[in-house]
């Protein structure tokens, strides 16, 4: 067998674990009985531990040393140039460090569970300080260029996304937002509909169905928090949670078929390669984001919403429907900010666990530093660090780098609807019948159907003709301001 | 590490990744769009291989060779013993027979399926044959101590259980069912009581409900074949289905509870061991066959049973419901025969698969021998193939040696249900008032907690205070002879 055959082999079998792991994960989240917990860890635990031995052994070094890339097709090429990296990323990590990452993810969660109830954010400190240990000394080992302990971390989700650059954009959104927030300020609220669940069950049903759902490769499930599981290009599973009143369960079940759809799109010659999976966290948050701000809240789709709450049996104006899913109302908690302040709330993760990884700021000063940004970005008093900074599970889990993915997100599903737009024209016709069909052959042709083969910013420049940038977001965001008024 | 604790430590890496297999067949069966079946596939292939090598791997043969037995407690010593036991036997097959295998299976059922729909045996013979020619090959890798190549067949599914013996109980068994069969012959059979669906549903989970089937580790999810499925102790997963008419669907779901119930019982101290399972295809038939013969099909368990059906709107009398579920009607299909007639099919695929894999039958020969066994063993004309020797899946699948599991759980299942009435009292009036904690705790001590450590016969033997008989199940199937008279 020549190195690229036995390499491809090794790669089809990776991808088979991890389509295992993700199955193992959904099942413990939707279907697993409580009591099969324990166990259910052990069988994680074990899987992950012979996907990373299989992934970082010496004959994959072996096969990429007698690989010459001139007489590989450009598939092969690509297939090869992420093999090396992963390898190299994966060899450079020694399994007692790794082993220590694990032990301590497990326990900061454990911790951060009990502290989060009690309101004791001393509690969890010692468990947060070791993550941060661990992570700078993960970080260093990664980061054979020099180019800092957290752009390592951030490499895990964006490979290729700079520090600098996030810094440079989120920068620039705090400020630009700030403005946006003060004139949103004290406006009133349309009041949020309540809907049922029993007819929230039924609208997200009908809803995902007219986006293309089917149950030929979808599954939609209920789950504690909505998500999405990819065990295969044609086996794609969402969840969402029906809660009373609100629609929120309509945009989380959009939102989640903005991820799944990605994964459902990428080029049928990637499954069971290194390159079967979306590109990064960012891509993946802007494609759910995608749907969700610029579908879900499009002014023209209201209709098509409101038909299918009229269908399950619960009556809306369309415009008002829109309007409770796009008022500005500054608050405490990230997952259910409106989308003007959401990415406010992910500048505050970034400064901050930049701080910590850097060193300039020490977990005991963590609340009163979480406290002065909240004030200073959303205009709020944070009233416990329960609503304040153990409000997000991240940190326990040692996921430091994660956070800027959310507003990246935010950022490029905004500047590719504008691509988007650019290169269909406006959607607001299609979108009020329901039509989706030509927006999901551009996502496919522009973006889903590179899985890996592209990184972020290379992808994003490709897919949009500009680098990063804050404005289409600006743009699309800014009427936000006067809902309302 | 000593070499125990590394023995140890791989049995649990094993025991995992069965788990993970288990948990990827059932969301298979149970959860998985169609559309994810290729990948599948390919999933649990590379999970199987995986666990092969970790199975099969030297330096388990260097722990085993370590280890003495007198520094070993007794659990240890049951570990060391059948790890040196599935060690010896997974390295006697070549990696290129068991690949040659596992095509072949997958191809035979495919050609069966096709053969079975098409009712053309001639179109699965050459995949037969080439079953056959295999499992003669994969016997013999087994055979070291000369006992024949079925034997080593049965040992996969049954460790220790004799052909001898199975053919002294199977010929014992044709003969004295036979004239029960004459007996009940042209006896008018009680109708089917016609219970809806969703009473059905109702039912069966109310009757699981107080059997102990509870949310905290156990599910219940419906499937074309009912089957049930461990990926924990204390996550047990059956399936059962529903369809119209009958009470199919509560016998078969306290069928799924004695499977489900064995693997929730085995001691905890065997959990990610490799004594953690049931011990054989035999004994774990043997717990379905007792609930389902013994408790569902108890005179006294009607009134609860009717009760069940009774509260999900359904009335029938107990008397009646008995009766329909204990009446004898030969049938050609092996999965829906009464309890008195089911071994007679077994009888019949023991005979012939002997012969097939011992010479003395060729494979274009078969339909003809399966008309004349039934001829014999049941007094029926066979009409077609489909409905003759192409129903069953297992010789397509190369499964040879399994068969014989299901009499053998019918005839231990009733010299258990002696044991225990003899041990415990008459069960009826337990039985009448729903109560099952006394037979619960009686199978646990004396069966379930055992898991491995004790091969079928020794288990039988100490459980029974007999070896292998007929007798028990002739003294329970005889009455039924006289129903509906």
């Amino acid at each position: 067998m020549s190195a690229i055959t036995k390499l491809r082999e090794r790669l089809a079998e990776l991808a088979d674990l991890r389509a295992v792991q993700t199955l193992a994960g959904w099942d413990q989240l939707v279907m697993m009985p409580p009591g099969g917990a324990a166990e259910r860890g052990h069988q994680i635990g074990t899987l992950a531990r012979i996907a990373h031995e299989h992934a970082t052994s010496p004959e994959i070094g072996e096969w990429l040393a007698e690989l010459d890339d001139a007489s590989c097709d450009e598939l092969d090429r690509d297939i090869v140039r992420l093999a090396r990296r992963d390898w190299e990323r994966a060899r450079r990590v020694p399994a007692e460090l790794a082993a220590e990452l694990s032990k301590a993810h497990s326990d900061g969660q454990e911790s951060w569970q009990a502290a989060r109830a009690a309101d004791d954010f001393a509690a969890f400190a010692p468990a947060l300080e070791r993550n941060i240990e661990l992570a700078r000394a993960y970080g260093r080992c990664l980061d054979e260029e020099g180019r800092g302990v957290y752009q390592s971390l951030v490499d895990d989700f964006d490979f290729g996304l700079l520090t600098g650059e996030l810094r440079r954009l989120f920068a620039e959104l705090g400020s630009r937002l700030a403005p946006l927030v003060e004139e949103a300020r004290d406006r009133p609220v349309p009041a949020k509909p309540a809907v049922p669940r029993e007819v929230q069950r039924v609208a997200v049903e009908g809803i995902v169905r007219r986006l293309g759902v089917d149950a030929e490769s979808w599954r939609l499930d209920t789950s504690t928090h909505p998500f999405s599981a990819s065990m295969a290009r044609t086996d794609q599973r969402m969840t969402t949670r029906y809660e009373d009143g609100g629609v929120e369960s309509l945009l989380s079940s959009i939102h989640e078929f903005g991820h799944a759809l990605y994964e459902r799109q990428i080029a049928p010659e990637l499954e069971r390669t290194n390159l079967g999976t979306g590109t990064s966290m960012s891509v993946h948050e802007s494609q759910s984001k995608l749907w969700e701000n610029h579908v879900a809240r499009h002014p023209a789709f209201a209709a098509v919403l409101a038909a299918e709450l009229a269908a399950a049996g619960y009556e809306i104006d369309p415009g008002e429907l829109h309007a409770s899913m796009v008022a500005v109302e500054p608050s405490l908690i990230r997952v259910s900010a409106d989308p003007l302040t959401y990415p406010l709330h992910i500048v505050l993760r970034f400064e901050l666990e930049l701080a910590l990884i850097d060193g300039d700021l020490a977990v005991p000063d963590l609340p009163a530093a979480w406290r002065d940004g909240m004030k200073r970005l959303l205009g709020l008093e944070v009233p416990s660090d329960a609503l304040g900074c153990l409000q997000d599970v991240h940190w326990s889990e040692g996921a430091f780098g994660y956070f800027p993915s959310y507003a990246m997100g935010c950022l490029i599903a905004a500047a590719m609807w504008e691509a988007i737009e650019r290169d269909l024209g406006p959607q607001g016709e299609d979108l009020a019948r329901g039509e989706v069909e030509p927006l999901k052959a551009w996502l496919a042709a522009n973006v889903h159907r590179y899985g890996r083969r592209l990184d972020t910013v290379p992808l994003v420049e490709r897919a949009t003709g500009h680098g990063l940038e804050v404005e289409p977001f600006l743009r699309y965001v800014s009427p936000f301001a006067a809902v309302g008024s």
